[in-house]
């Protein structure tokens, strides 16, 4: 299911002891975007692929796959891992109302997921640390015509 | 699908004309949540559901189904609606980068659904306003035993 | 499957023999929008609302529904009607062509969906007859970030 | 899922730095019919596969399959792929209302999906530029027997 | 699943001791395309609803809905009926077979299922009496742009 | 998908430009009962998978494979490729109607898909040349006991 | 799920406090079949029927009901009730082993589920009584043509 | 979908010219049993493994994994294979009735898949020869607590 | 989903102000098995149900009916409740591991559902409440014959 | 399936004659954890694989990789084995009565699969050994916001 440049990409990571946060600042770019350039979800620039297959210690030949435009998506379905299930069983639980909240704050339309930011921070808590994931898109108004 | 008694309390909220910014001030709870305790996905307790209840100008038999542990969830496996669709679209897209990051930052373990809030803001950009979902849950570490 | 609603605008339309070019012109909106509006994909204003629904010699009542904001979508994942299931057909051979090409034209990003109008026309042609179908979306290119 | 051939057929053409309109040009096909061929879902005459794989610099045996009948498809019964899901979403949000207005100008039957082409136009837009797909197929009247 | 009209119909030809074959007579359409329409899956005319309507001793009402284009298709993915779901199995079993010999009688395209007739024949046997079922559909080949 | 022994058989016959035809005069069986042999979806005797064999100048260790008694079934639930669709589509359509007819001409039962045949042929027409499908399998009256 | 014929039936055959195996005797037909019937998976004569219904003491339009030929099937593509999952277990534990020995003892062909017996006997044991089932089943062999 | 030790043994088993009846009298054991052995549904003991490998002239690496515990089913929801789709199909026509059966004979419980036989005997006839599988397992009432 | 006896009971049992361990003591069973028999997923001797329906208030038609022999199961494949689906997981995660521990512990075989108890403790604890559920079933070792 | 590390750790155990109790002895963690473990859906710290891959006679490679935060999940929707497939419909029947009890005893929330313990435990029983699974989860209240 893990494409093999994505293990080869974390492989090499690792080796370097290279954190995403690190990343981050070599880069110019949010860690959770770098992390989908990995797993093959987003497409980088030449620069941009360069810039992270340098940073790995990996040749040239890597950057080029990762300008490609990839074919997207996890594929299961209903996820089974556990952290990924939360996310599904989110918008199973809080979907509707979220639905409501945003056409009554926005009318109708949707909120891109192209146009579209995720960060994800650590909120240190004395009764256990929280994480935070932020999700910002533009809201896409339906067109009539 | 929506149960019936979402669709009196979404009737009343109109016929009312308040929004749910407006019952997030009468209830001292988040709009999100209230939107959630509507659509039978939270139980409310017995003074939020009177107060909610009343807000409406419905009769108290309301308020009581309302303090009931619903059997939770949305139904379809891959959701139809546009609006919706996308939060599994992202979850599809950024699923393994956001884990990544997730289990970099905070070892292994997943984001609490349950001791969880979930807000939704206005960003008004002039390129277009911008939807902000903030997800906030407890980091639970994986027990070992 | 098909709300109520839907019913009865399509069986007042039929009594009052419009066709949808007939109600193109009073609205001044599109057909295929105006059959969204009917089958509660598609939100109208008040106005378009009202004028639908006079068009159509029914009372205010149904006007107030046709503004809602509708949970979208046809339901089967496969869908079985041999019409529908053509454009299904199209997405399975012609999907992953359409998405080079578009790639190659405009870079990593979608057609939107929502900044999206469909038309359809009817080419006459000799040999039988032609559909002719109108996608005209709005070019989303993925956001870095 | 993406046949090797297809993965030969794109690395030698962006080797050749040829895009699909250039293959349209050599061809005297439209660019998306070639991008069907190249991904397996359309069969070329002899003389179409080899001036195809002559224009990529291939041997004359990659031609030899290119004429051969496809078992057709994607796969997935939900695309996950965001760019292809849109088509998908269409066909759930606006089939119903386009069987409407199809029947209402053609009577019972259907738009062909194999007499049927397929093109891609970039509209030009300051406010973001458009892609413009358009399905042209004959119509098919039910036969009654 | 069968709707209302179908009972309906199949009640009345019930008491009218009315066989297909006699529609057949009486419509001059073949009984399985009568028997699709009963059941709605395919539109009548006017004058091909009244006559059944009539032959069916019931009234006028009935032969509107007739001439309606309906939302085809059976329903369950898999069918249960052993009747339907051997009709299944053949396709199963025999689907790629019947692909290849299409193919090379043909070349590239499929048999229509809309320009298309189904027959049904008793074959007397001593050995137990055979169904014979003819399918004949227009050939339609892939058109190249 | 495609069994390793049936792309090598279908590659013989292409090089032996041997046509189903041709092979029906040789083995004294239907053309597309050989396709059925050739896909592993029939098993042949030893004589006729030896005239097979050797008809295609291949080695006798093929035609021991072809005489074992094969799993059977193409494998994805709904079938993706167009011209196998149809038939899928024919069932979907006319599934119910079917058994209307057959159940009144011969009672409650099925028609065999085992004691059964299939036969294609050409029929030319000015108007598009057509497929006929031919099914015939032996009427099973259901037991009582 | 379970059609309203049969609630009628079994709560007329409680009331008469008549088991299965009384009504073996009363019709001279099997108990699983009578059952079968019951269910509206099999269908009676009219003899059979009026018999059947009399003892129930119930009125002769349940009989006509029962002599029609029913759309069969259980419904749930996998049985969630543990009774009826243990068969759809032994199915997928000893299927293939079954396919094996039946093709050694008989050819290729398969057990028929039509010309086709089931019974069910109680065998008393000390160490916990024991469920016998019986199904006997013509072989039909695959016929070549 | 067949493990590789199946396919060892089946060839073993037909180059050695032995039937599952013969492995029946060797093993002292059901051949339906040794099937499900040699399949990889059901563990032999050391000693049967022994004689099992023996019997097929195979070395003792093959014994010692036939007496692990295997992850059995056949894996797909719908068997394609028509001999054991009959299986299937016997549950969606009869499961019900039987249920009632078995309940009426038996009280509130499950006939055992685990504490169970399965044999497959040859009953000749001169309609045609007849396929009798007796299934033969332990009552299990459901316990209260 | 939820069938209207249990909406009913649930109710009465509100009402009464009675807990699940108050019936515990006036059944003398455990309120897990009582809470499955009001779910209609276990049945009771004439005597529990008595019992139960006398202590809710309701007449004795309530108790007939709890004495049937359910069909069980609760219906969707993946439960989208997140308390029930905190046990499918649970299985996701720890199923073979399990599998794994007790095929060691007992060799090859299976838990009975069936003979089978299952009860639920709240363990107090100052970091947090625990649920304690504790399965126990007879281990079923697979027969061979 | 399977992963190829979890073959190797097995095979190793079992030369070595190690039971999972003996490896729990060595670890000082439970034995269902470990197996976890060595199936790849829990993660241990370095000094613990360390001491799992020495107890196993095996090289340090292995124990980095048992450090790594798995994907989890074990795959089929519904499991076909049958000792996994008992957990599920343990589910299916208990899953909403063990919901009402839960909520009863704890209010709306849910039982930890993350803060959770399971053990296996052998009860010796004359009339048939006894399987108790214990599972031990910290109960998490649905937080409102």
């Amino acid at each position: 299911m893990i494409p093999e440049i994505t293990q080869r990409l974390l492989a090499a990571k690792k080796e370097m002891k290279l954190s995403f946060a690190d990343l981050e600042k070599i880069l110019g770019r949010d860690e959770v975007w770098i992390a989908a350039v990995i797993y093959r979800q987003a497409s980088a620039s030449e620069e941009e692929a360069t810039k992270l297959v340098e940073a790995l210690g990996l040749g040239a030949a890597y950057a080029k796959e990762l300008t490609q435009y990839p074919v997207k998506g996890l594929g299961p379905v209903v996820p089974t891992d556990p952290l990924i299930y939360r996310f599904y069983e989110i918008m199973q639980v809080y979907g509707m109302p979220l639905k409501e909240v945003i056409h009554e704050k926005f009318g109708d339309g949707i909120m891109s997921a192209i146009d579209f930011t995720l960060d994800v921070e650590k909120e240190e808590d004395p009764k256990g640390d929280r994480v935070k994931v932020v999700m910002n898109g533009k809201f896409l108004p339906y067109k009539k015509w």
